[in-house]
């Protein structure tokens, strides 16, 4: 039997945590896997008194986990730390540079320097691997790098923030409007005091970025990402979904076109005929479609110790097994930088609900604006009839431009019948 | 660049075509994921002159298949020849033997072959690869062997057959019943002019043998599998499981439990709360339950030739990128000799149908049965009150020991106002 793989770990939270139980509690079944043994050598974290419920006695110890980049006894270090730059940031570089492999589940980081890393890794012949990056315990990055690497890639979907998906399940089904079922959530540990980084999509965005470079051969590209988060998302247009046959999901689309290559995650109208929208509470779903495999959608728990834990033993055992692969699926060299379609070139069907006050001529002057831009209606109706009350008008188009529909939603919003802003959202059936 | 990688493809069908098609459309595309290019070389089939909608010209033709095994310019063996015995097997043994990978969709061999095949494969230093065999496109075999490598497997469930899965969602929106729904699926294409191995379970269930091995690390074992097809399902029963909130589903079950390892196939009833239960048509999905990552599903498209072409590809780059992996997960001489526990000491909720005479007391002798059996009845009701017609009783049990049932509806289906054969099924919640 080769030596040991041996493990470096920094950031002892949760995963951290949950890694170093399933090194302790399946140490032969790793080994029969691996075909050499899989040990924790060193770990760092902040606070060493912490007890975290594993026992940490047989490692060693590094106050400062850059520490572990150079230890002669570390082969792998695993990355738990989190953050785009500083200790994380600092601690991946140096270890690839040393020579050592290196597993993350730092989607932020790898969104924001992923194509800088992997060419490091490559220069050094050296491992950096992610799958609990993305979705957690579901194995998307290896379905969409090696599964489906004899397809050329149409589109990638995918629901990829558990908290957000909790919430918007939690909404439809108590009725309740955001604010009330976002201090339900922190009350009950599923969203952070501070839940901007679910709440608003970056999450969610960082994962995307990964998707999009692994689907197309890109670099990845958080920058020229478009994001809109579920902060607007009312009741009302929950309720309207189910109307409509649908629910409402933040969704990632990263899609190829004839118009070109499209990234962009925002809340989309998702109909529950598409297996995607009925993933519903923390789940997370991955939904791919290859020129030759058609559709393939992978769901299961996106986050929580033992299924992220799940994908970072993943690949250590890659590793272990002597398993190397270009970190987005090809050479860094040959990933191209994405020339990504313009947003408003894109096109889709949406829904568009309008608060107006219910007044003779509304319909008239919104359906002549909407003409006027071009946009072809599918339905529309209004709910409700209390002349002077303000009422909601929800349409839907045919596939129309993105540029379009927002121009026409600019004039409608300065009507002055209109009231609160417009909700535009894509009405996106997967195709 | 590494030397190329060369396919030599015996079996020149649907999926022998795809892979050939997908070879010459992406060669740059795989040359620059698999890090070297990706050739065919040399191709045989039984018929020379028939035209494949494929440009062959510039492979060399074998009318032997097993001559490609010691072809110096083959590097791997792409098996798409079928059947457990004969051809295929002489090919895949002497390429293995000769040190050539192979690749194969071939779930017969391996049921029936895969362990001694497997020790070949390793003791020549080569990989054995069929990823097409399970599942079609869905890249199962990944995301068990490799994906789910750090958990101890619970359990894995699959709807392993499209064919049976289209034709009891036909059953199921058509009212048809069996013979109906089966003689249109074969006028369509979607059922075989023979369809046994389709609607009898085998398929089916030399594909549980290969996810059986992989998730328990033991030797697939056929043998030792009960299957039952569906060809005894009627439209009734189908019509009763909507009742019920669930569908009747050819399930592959492998599990774990405190009595020991079991392993069976045959049609069950899934919730349509559980994501298994609302996978449709010719979809198969696989559904594992790891002690990590808790429960993961897989759908797809599970035959035709592109889905399959791409599995076969996804093993292709594998073996260019220099990907080894033990065939069954763990090293062949790992693999033990399953003890599977009697299916008759397995314990389940399950439906049981009646059909009996409307007369009194009929109820009361069956209620004694299951009485004296220790069967605990869950829900029981008998459709329709016509005296001496012949009626439906359906009923549910709580959990109980197959064995037990069994014995009840022997002793049930003895009594003179019990008509027909009892239907028994699994009640199948998945957990």
């Amino acid at each position: 039997m080769p030596e040991p793989l041996r493990l470096g770990i920094a950031g002892l939270g949760t995963v951290g945590g949950g890694v170093i139980k399933i090194v302790q509690k399946h140490a032969e079944m790793l080994a029969t896997r691996s075909g050499r043994i899989v040990e924790v050598t060193a770990v760092s974290a902040r606070d060493r008194s912490k007890d975290r419920g594993v026992d940490l006695s047989a490692y060693a110890w590094e106050d400062d986990a850059r520490a572990l980049a150079s230890r002669s006894d570390v082969d792998v270090v695993v990355e738990m730390i989190g953050g785009s730059e500083g200790l994380a940031l600092d601690l991946v570089k140096a270890a690839l540079e040393n020579g050592k492999h290196v597993v993350t589940a730092n989607k932020a980081l790898l969104a924001h320097h992923g194509f800088a890393l992997a060419a490091i890794a490559e220069e050094k012949g050296v491992s950096l691997c992610y799958e609990a990056a993305v979705a957690g315990g579901i194995p998307v990055i290896k379905a969409l790098r090696e599964g489906a690497a004899g397809n050329g890639i149409n589109a990638v979907y995918g629901i990829l923030n558990g908290t957000c998906n909790y919430m918007m399940t939690a909404m439809r089904e108590t009725g309740k409007d955001f604010d009330v079922i976002l201090k339900e959530a922190q009350d009950a540990g599923y969203a952070e005091a501070d839940p901007s980084f679910d709440i608003d999509g970056i999450d969610a965005a960082h994962k995307l970025c990964l998707l999009s470079a692994i689907a197309f051969g890109v670099k990845p590209d958080f920058d020229n990402l478009q994001v809109q988060g579920i902060r607007k998302i009312t009741a009302t247009d929950i309720q309207f979904a189910e109307e409509f046959g649908c629910r409402i999901k933040l969704l990632g689309i990263a899609r190829k076109s004839e118009e070109g290559l499209l990234q962009v995650l925002e809340p989309c109208m998702v109909p529950i005929s598409n297996p995607v929208g009925v993933i519903e509470d923390v789940y997370n779903a991955v939904y791919f479609d290859g020129d030759a495999v058609e559709t393939v959608l992978l769901t299961g728990k996106g986050a929580g110790e033992g299924p992220t834990a799940s994908a970072v033993m993943s690949d250590v055992i890659d590793i272990a097994r002597g398993i190397s692969l270009p970190t987005f699926g090809v050479p860094a060299n040959k990933l191209e930088t994405a020339e990504w379609m313009n947003l408003e070139d894109s096109r889709s069907n949406y829904y568009l609900r309008l608060n107006v006050i219910d007044q003779a001529g509304v319909m008239a002057n919104i359906a002549a604006i909407l003409r006027d831009c071009e946009i072809s209606i599918e339905s529309m109706s209004q709910q409700g009839r209390d002349p002077g009350a303000i009422v909601s008008i929800v349409l839907t188009t045919h596939e129309v431009r993105h540029g379009d529909i927002l121009k026409a939603c600019e004039m409608i919003a300065s009507l002055n019948e209109v009231k609160d802003e417009p909700c535009l959202m894509r009405l996106e059936t997967l195709e």
